[in-house]
């Protein structure tokens, strides 16, 4: 599969965060001469917050983890798999999970009650977890603080690039570090987290006020992208926040704004890794009743195959854009509607707008980067979106690929 | 465009429903060498019910049709184009709606009060109605009692083929006719009604029972078809009653049986005519906890991409069907939900079948019509609802014409 068009330059430099290693390893879950697995490796006293899927069918991991989730401060590892989801494997699946963290607290000396999982690739088939179980000793031993770029490798499936972001912000003049990594491309509507992101800091913060800032931040990045509008069984984010920089950041400002750019970083490189995507597209609706309008036209847009093949085929068909307003079952006038492509009016006043140019709309479209602008002329609500373009390659992978 | 696979055979033999009559014209609306306006007039005494679009940018021929249905009993007359859809034209579109009702009330006699219109194509664009209201004087002259068919042909859009369906049923020892005819294959998620669908009868029936009848079967017909999740700004059904049967049936279940035949044929036939379709899948979903429920699964995997990407693909991945379940919101339990491919037991018990088998679901995989059975195991809910797979084609179709 070649690199995405809309790829980032390169990885980022990701800084060492003191108190978290990371070791990657070839298991053979499923792919061959790649790795697939990663252990992360947490310094006694962290604090590890996590948002996962909604979905009612979702995998083992992610029950195991959200049960574990708030409890203890000892050490925690945290260890993925990719090429096998362990969802929808019954008892297997459970069975899976027990063991690979039993042997991970065997390894480590960790607590199996601080030792988080995930598997993202095919729903349905039980877990080789014996082959991740050979691996642990080797994952263990190999622990490094600059490996996370090859965790980052090994917890692709369909991504065509691997995602990293980083931030490093100041607080009372001492630097707090922010790095983490992202793997997704298909099957990406987060429905309260989104695929595997795993984001680490220095920063001194408790369970509860770094939980409710992760689900703040999520809202506004993971919770508002969408490639294919399917929802993952296995979506999970975790933060860990390892106090080794000694700054307590609650209710720093300052700190939430650094984590936020990370995780909109590594949201759109998400999207920007959409499966067959060859633009990356941003949906601003304003004007809403409420936010939730907003968000209801934004998603109805970003959502719509209509709109996302019109985006393909360079089209500026702003019909559709209305179509999807008018479904998505927001509260809309018809004549207080301003639809703009970036800066250009295409329709307000309830028709086509006098200065409407189609040669220039047209070159529009040709940008890789495309802004939607929908105003409702209604309220202060507002919500922005990210997606991609829906092609033939989209279908081309996913007509032949078991995912 | 060629003719889609999933077409029925051939055109069905459409009845005379003594007191309605049709002509098609070409009026170059948008498409050349094509009829692309029909005329249908009905006789005095004659009852019309109508069901439309819910979107809140509904078309200036459908906020029209909602403000005259119900009132009068005079003849009546229903005007459609295609090749344009008059929404997204603001006051102009007004006007043009006026201008043809009251041209047709010129040409004809009818009240322009009891004249119904509908137009289909291009968003936003303002309709030539000069062009159509040119042709109005021909179509009223060349008005046939056996032009149903021709009609038919005059609505098409992206359409590859004509949509008709009878059925006669016996009341009280004497016939009552049914005859309809149906345009649409892309932005396919009916919201209340759909499309353009034009349903006639000779049967006798006041206005309310024959609405509310429409309404209960629209919810078993056409609002449970979904090609591409996308609801026109059009969707239009619209069923007349001429009463010249004679036969009252009005509480005659016979009757409601008949023309829910009539809608369904219609229905599915709209979904094998879908933008690129290569198979016609039926959705069952049982054991719901609530009918909403059953409908919110069913409506989730027909409209999940992965699901139909993999259809199209002829690849028995159950593993999406599992995902679009847990993404529905619909309450659901994964050890009591059992998927089914036709009688091929997929998953059960939680996990993949014992006795599931690869090749044979492959080779089912292969037929044109698809049987997807989910049974979630919690309660009587159930619902039925139809969609297409999703191909090359759809993007060839939607990323390179602007419809």
């Amino acid at each position: 599969m070649a690199i995405s068009p809309l790829a980032p330059a390169a990885f980022p430099d990701l800084p060492v965060i003191e108190g978290v290693t990371f070791a990657a390893a070839q298991a053979g879950v499923k792919y061959k001469n790649r790795t697939d697995v990663m252990l992360a490796v947490l310094a006694a006293g962290s604090t590890v917050a996590g948002v996962f899927t909604r979905s009612a069918t979702r995998s083992a991991p992610v029950l195991d983890c959200q049960s574990k989730l708030g409890a203890g401060d000892g050490p925690a590892a945290i260890l993925v798999n990719s090429g096998n989801s362990n969802a929808f494997t019954g008892k297997a699946g459970t069975t899976s999970v027990a063991a690979i963290c039993d042997s991970v607290a065997v390894a480590t000396g960790i607590d199996a009650a601080r030792v988080f999982t995930a598997s993202t690739g095919v729903i349905g088939e039980p877990l080789p977890h014996d082959r991740i179980v050979a691996k642990i000793e080797e994952l263990t031993a190999a622990q490094s603080a600059t490996a996370m770029n090859d965790a980052a490798r090994a917890i692709m499936t369909t991504d065509t690039f691997p995602k990293g972001a980083t931030q490093t912000v100041e607080i009372d003049g001492k630097p707090v570090k922010i790095a983490g990594i992202a793997k997704g491309s298909g099957m990406i509507a987060p429905d309260m987290a989104t695929m595997l992101v795993y984001i680490f800091t220095d920063a001194k913060i408790a369970y509860r006020p770094l939980q409710d800032m992760l689900g703040r931040l999520t809202d506004r990045t993971f919770n508002n992208i969408t490639v294919d509008s399917d929802t993952s069984t296995s979506d999970s984010l975790m933060l860990a926040a390892t106090g080794t920089s000694g700054v307590d950041v609650t209710g720093q400002q300052a700190f939430e704004d650094a984590l936020h750019a990370v995780m909109l970083d590594l949201s759109h490189q998400v999207v920007r890794d959409g499966e067959g995507a060859t633009k990356f597209v941003t949906i601003n609706v304003t004007g809403a009743a409420s936010d939730a309008d907003a968000r209801r036209v934004a998603m109805a847009t970003a959502n719509s195959p209509l709109v996302k093949t019109a985006v393909a085929g360079e089209d500026p068909n702003w019909g559709r854009i209305v179509m999807a307003v008018g479904k998505s079952g927001a509260q809309a006038d018809r004549d207080r509607l301003t639809i703009r492509l970036g800066d250009l009016v295409l329709a307000r006043d309830g028709w086509r707008a006098p200065e409407y140019s189609e040669e220039k709309c047209a070159a529009y479209m040709k940008n890789p980067d495309i802004d939607i602008n929908i105003d409702l002329g209604l309220g202060d609500g507002a919500s922005t979106v990210w997606t991609c373009d829906l092609t033939h390659a989209y279908i081309t992978i996913n007509a032949d690929y078991r995912s």
